[in-house]
């Protein structure tokens, strides 16, 4: 059932994080949305809109956080669960049960990624400043870049090279996350990435054909993409992009 | 479309884990299930049977880690996508598309919700022993209990406050999955959990619902209910089970 009201999007304004790859999944499909949040308060945007939903203001499923959806009279939360929901509408997941069983899985395996890349910033919790847990974060970089990336990573790539995809040869927007989180690492740990990126050739040739997709490029050119910035999950904090193992486990 | 296949759960056999809210959705359904990795290594069991999938040796999506679920010809990894899958076959989710969005958003944040309970014996990373992060685990823990724990159990007690139920009238899969939250954290922090179970008498009357169902209190005193201990998510580390401040934020 698709119903013809509009895409409304509540997420945070200044940020990509969790909230990103719907985006990208709205623009690489052409699709028309409101970013509501990054509209003008006077015009029912801004954060407040979001915290009316948050504080149960408003009929629907109470949200616990954004990102969440407005279709009709659906407000639907959580990233994976939000793009289970759009990607038949958009046109990026075939239609086959096992597949979008497998979408759903790769898109929770690259959600649980994003958190681990968050909390290397963030070890002690979300609600301390980085300087107040910087000692920690020291600690938890390491072995973040030397175990966790690789295992994450090199998942991926064994699916691309056993399968010769993610989901199917055609695109999805588990692409779309997959190529987000390439580029959020590349951000965050440009020196790791470089050195480590030779190891899973594919999912670095999955992410050029996605930024390569014209809709995809023009959107990453306009302002409606948010810029990387010290407040989302991947964070440029040159001292945690520690130099690269060549022992890296894999 | 149900497969007449067994369903075959492949989860490691010592912890409940995440693999815990999947083989209470099949005790409390009555269902058959087979907990593959609970069977002698002999008869195909043992946690070998778990790394033949693993290492992509079995056909099927490849899983980064249990649990998984093989029913038929599917492999399907992730907690909340195997009991998204299960539960219209088992009768734990109603069928309407705005309820089953519901509850895979609920227990995408109860999932979230266990992440970040483990990840206060293990701030720093998965790799290291506990008694080798405990002085960070003595900073999360305080900042745990104060800030997310009420953040995320006043969140479920607003839904059961303003609309009745998680999910519906009719017990579901997320029940299940909120009552092994509850139970967890009270193994894990029973101080605290004492302390602030007033605070949320909707949410610990549910637990003693579900507790209270036949099929689920046979489990729980049958010895195929794993025992708490201390490899799982929920650890009983007194150290960590700090003071309850009676103005813990709600």
């Amino acid at each position: 059932m698709i119903t013809a009201a509009p895409y409304e999007l509540y997420y945070w304004p200044t940020i990509q994080g969790r909230g990103e790859p719907i985006r990208l999944a709205f623009e690489e499909s052409g699709t028309a949305y409101v970013d509501v949040a990054r509209q003008p308060e006077a015009e029912g945007g801004g954060t407040a809109a979001i915290m009316r939903f948050i504080k149960g203001e408003e009929p629907g499923v109470i949200p616990l956080a954004p990102p969440f959806l407005k279709h009709g009279d659906l407000i639907i939360a959580q990233t994976a669960n939000i793009l289970q929901y759009l990607a038949p509408q958009l046109g990026l997941v075939p239609e086959d049960e096992a597949s979008r069983l497998r979408a759903n899985q790769l898109m929770l395996t690259i959600m649980d990624m994003m958190v681990e890349t968050h909390d290397v910033h963030h070890p002690i919790g979300p609600g301390l400043y980085y300087d107040d847990q910087k000692d920690e974060a020291l600690r938890t970089a390491p072995l973040f870049l030397r175990e966790r990336l690789p295992k994450f990573l090199g998942y991926f790539e064994r699916l691309l090279a056993r399968d010769g995809y993610l989901v199917s040869p055609a695109l999805s927007y588990v692409d779309l996350a997959a190529f987000q989180l390439i580029e959020g690492l590349r951000y965050a740990f440009p020196k790791t990435m470089f050195a480590f990126e030779p190891r899973v050739p594919l999912l670095a040739a999955l992410h050029a054909r996605v930024a390569g997709r014209p809709r995809v490029a023009a959107y990453l050119r306009s302002a409606r993409r948010v810029r990387f910035n010290e407040r989302g999950i991947f964070r440029n904090y040159p001292e945690l992009d520690v130099a690269p193992d060549p022992d890296i486990r894999f």
